[in-house]
């Protein structure tokens, strides 16, 4: 855990744990091949922006221990297809073994024209396949 | 809303709204007459740190619209206690009277040497009296 | 001051000065009639995106004394011109008119397409000659 | 580059560079040997708090290209002591052996109870003397 990331109390200020959410699941996509283009608007020029919109519709978290600056914590995401246009991954963090906190990051696939729910992208479909089969591993 | 809370979608990046409800409570303490060195450690050395600290163990948002650079954003925000040592701010985010999004903060009263439960600060305690019989309105 | 700007030294963690440094400008701007849709991307789809891009070329920051969660700032600030394509806006920030930190931003006007140098936009050159005769006050 | 970093311009936005430089001047004392409870208040309790504070008294930007997410920026970074109680670390971000942008962090060694100069803390100094010689490679 970063200096930046913690505040006066001393620990981890709290919605820094939902950046850390959204990076996880960066590089998870990112393991899988998936780069960054295919999901994401603003990547190089050179590449296409992505035809569906992913917007987070719901976050959550729960803190169950102090997180400290220095701290080597390990993730562990969990996805799971909620209906054909709507998915969620869950973040476990853990030091040592021991949970400290948790994370929720919900998404809703849509048209970004017309903002109308749409199937969800075939490469996070892909994504989302794969880790209910197990081969995506903490990061 | 600022530019600065933006990303390459072009609207609110999601983490940012529980920084906003986080503010939205502490401008609420303020306009109840409570001090920033009441509640959160950190404050001028000439200040008495808090005796009972008060780490958030839950935090959750659902977004409603998309915000963009520009929304002038009117919180409304609700407290209530949970239990003795426990209580939880509810906040809704309107533009145009129209809910954009919604936002919860849930924090612990705890000895900041022991780290267990405790009664919830008198200040705090003042302040979640007075928004139950309505004197708090929105910001 | 907010307590989710410091670290856990106690005090403001160093970049969240530009951050004020920027909102600031955007409340100068707005006190001056310019709204954030003729400058900013991103805003109501409604209004057309602005025609000319500013991106940061430079910033900087002088750290002077602590600064506290609690603390309440003023920050004056005084833009000038550097050439028809370039500005900077130098920011002060005091605590009972004693001097805490400083900040800088330079902004280049570019054609958003080419990338290449233009001139400063209208809306900002109005906002830079009525600095230069002393009609905006400290926020 | 993570695309909560990103703003509604599409590219980085600016102050984040900075936190870049403060992670990446962490991750270079940590491949040094240095930990996070040496150099940082607020780590496990069961360290000791580090005897001398190091204040960030000035930093500064130069943004030279556009960075968009996705982008895989290498970043060299080269320390330099200024006095025996100030050291200053260069951040040069490059892709693809272009540079994209320029950073300086300039730190000062103070007694957190006096808050007066003192002599550089002797694991930084070490770390000073290393990268002098050369043996801290891109990060």
């Amino acid at each position: 855990m970063r200096f930046g990331d913690t505040d006066a109390a001393g620990v981890m200020h709290f919605y820094q744990l939902l950046r850390w959410c959204h990076e996880a699941w960066e590089d998870s996509l990112n393991r899988y091949g998936i780069t960054a283009a295919e999901i994401f608007p603003g990547c190089r020029a050179d590449q296409a922006p992505p035809s569906i919109a992913l917007p987070i519709v719901h976050c959550e978290a729960d803190f169950l221990q102090p997180v400290h600056g220095g701290d080597q914590l390990a993730v562990t995401l969990k996805p799971a297809r909620l209906d054909p246009s709507q998915y969620e991954v869950n973040f476990l963090f853990q030091l040592d073994e021991i949970n400290v906190a948790k994370g929720i990051i919900r998404q809703l696939a849509i048209n970004p024209e017309t903002r109308r729910r749409c199937a969800i992208p075939e490469a996070i479909d892909r994504w989302l396949e794969a880790s209910a089969i197990g081969t995506i591993g903490p990061l």
